[in-house]
């Protein structure tokens, strides 16, 4: 590589102002680094609540974390993926949102995700001496502490985008799930997380699997992600028991909504010894009312998640690898565009009622 | 046993009526039943919500649930206890509160405590052929499907009349925690239950022990029970953070008040990856209100507990055997009554700020 070779980013500097296209230096990884060049990346619903203010996120930056890409150089420390496969110039991987200390103490209690000085890709201030950490970029350095994963070429860059964000965050929730055979899991969101909830909790032995929102179109779809029962959000508690009537009930609840009303309801709606695994709830909210005295007498689980283990990246890979074929994961990202034309994809992304846009910068 | 042979029972009719004297007689076991001689009975607060019309609860029946008593004479399929131990007459034992179908469904979720059917001890309307339910009689007839547990004589009957009550819901709790070595655990009202809480959380290897109520005497009382700091329950989640600033956080929260403000306070104070057990709030009460984003961000798990299973009694029996010396349980029943007097000794546990009053019907 010679210092001539330059990437490309473009950088968010403020609400709904137009990206800027900026040259970077292509940067030599270090011993535990690996230079990525950037084959697809989704627009995540959190890009789109920085882009259109939602939410506050540190300037300038390079947006985007559902990131694929292929390794253009490794550091001298790093030769196998987070599972001890070789990891080689020219392999397609995918990667942890967040590079963490991996010896630190939220590691070691099982929180890698909450580890102190934690970085995470597309979120940060461009550093001046590493700017290429997110995927709205030509390259990405990946820094020390992430968990990189060799990814199959026979699995489409659609479907292999959302891994290490939507995928990952579910396959964590299904493990805070516990086991899911033979029992009846509500996902409440019909959207990406949703629908990846849904199918994930099919494959994990699930008896029935219930979505619901309030949009007919995402329900009927989600009815292709292993859903046998569809419910109208705006139903009351004692419809929906009665429409679920002959299944008994719900043992489990998947909440990618984050709205109080819907988590209220679905407490409601779960069985003796139920759980209820929140995920969506990641922005400001009114307060969620809950009748402490329903969680005590009927023995209820509230688990809260934010993001994930690299293990449960690792099961998501293995879910996907195993499932791509029957559920339409590739369908989701039904547009996309090239770098240069990233303000038109958000744009697309924020008005046009997608479950995902992509920015190819491949074209396999 | 000749028919001649009566037992007697104060009998619950209405909110603050004086209970009526009842002779009985004495049944004879069937196959999966055993007659006992009640020993011991405590004045449960449940009891006291029951007389005092805070709750309702089917009439006329006998009141009291926290029992020990000597076997009188066993069916003739029950020769062990729930541990496999040979169980005569006139072994001391204690059971579970309630009878269930052990084969049911809700046993083999691992609910037992929720089987259809369920026979609660204390609990029930008197029934015509079966009447002798509760503890405030000189006899109880065990219904198939009580897990009974043998009783060492060597510990006082105070310390045992609450076991099968308060200690093996308080064991449920601390299961339901995970495992508490190192980890510092805040019992949220201190009370029986507190206390229970408090103790054996340090049993279990916690760290540090907090006990916050907002009665200083039972504080005081607290830090004979395991607890190392005491947190005045008028404080806000700041000071209190300042308060254990050098003891790094709070890991677990155990709350036996129910009451929603301390609930709401104590899932504030939770570290990252944190878990409330909520044992307390069994009556009526307003919502409680939860900020379902810190749920999430901070990884937070809320579980409900409503009674135990019976290897919790278990427990229970190995904690207070292996410990009655170490923290003064027997202090905690510190007047007792003969049962001709339970109007006096209702009032007095109503009136008198204790923790626990007895009915005694032993003189060991």
């Amino acid at each position: 590589m010679t210092a001539k070779q330059m990437a490309e980013a473009l950088v968010f500097h403020e609400v709904e102002k137009p990206f800027t296209t900026q040259k970077v230096s292509l940067p030599i990884p270090k011993s535990h680094e690996v230079l990525v060049k950037i084959t697809y990346t989704t627009i995540c619903t959190s890009d789109l609540h920085t882009y259109y203010g939602r939410r506050t996120s540190p300037c300038p930056s390079i947006l985007g974390h559902e990131i694929i890409g292929r390794v253009v150089s490794l550091g001298s420390a790093i030769n196998t993926d987070y599972k001890g496969e070789a990891l080689q110039v020219g392999n397609l991987i995918t990667w942890s949102v967040y590079a963490h200390d991996v010896h630190g103490t939220m590691a070691k209690k099982g929180f890698p995700q909450k580890s102190q000085n934690l970085f995470k890709y597309g979120h940060q201030q461009m550093a001046s001496d590493k700017p290429l950490s997110g995927g709205f970029a030509t390259h990405c350095l990946l820094r020390e502490g992430t968990a990189i994963f060799n990814l199959s070429d026979r699995l489409n860059y659609k479907e292999l985008a959302p891994l290490n964000c939507t995928h990952a965050t579910i396959a964590g929730a299904i493990r805070l799930a516990g086991d899911l055979n033979s029992k009846n899991v509500l996902v409440t969101g019909a959207g990406m997380l949703g629908l990846s909830a849904c199918a994930m909790a099919k494959e994990s032995g699930a008896n029935n699997v219930y979505a619901m929102d309030r949009d007919i179109d995402r329900l009927n779809v989600a009815k292709t992600f292993g859903v046998n029962q569809t419910i109208a959000a705006h139903l009351e508690v004692n419809d929906i028991t009665e429409q679920l009537g002959a299944n008994q009930g719900t043992d489990v609840v998947i909440d990618t909504t984050g709205v109080p009303s819907v988590m209220e309801k679905s407490l409601s709606l779960l069985n003796i010894g139920g759980v209820a695994v929140w995920v969506g709830a990641v922005y400001s909210q009114r307060e969620t009312q809950v009748n402490a005295e329903m969680i005590v007498r009927n023995l209820l689980t509230i688990k809260g998640l934010h993001n994930y283990r690299p293990q449960d990246l690792a099961v998501a890979i293995a879910f996907l690898e195993e499932n791509h074929k029957k559920y339409p994961f590739e369908a989701l990202v039904n547009k996309d565009y090239p770098l240069n034309e990233l303000g038109i994809a958000f744009n697309e992304a924020h008005t046009g009622g997608h479950y995902r846009v992509g920015i190819r910068q491949d074209p396999s």
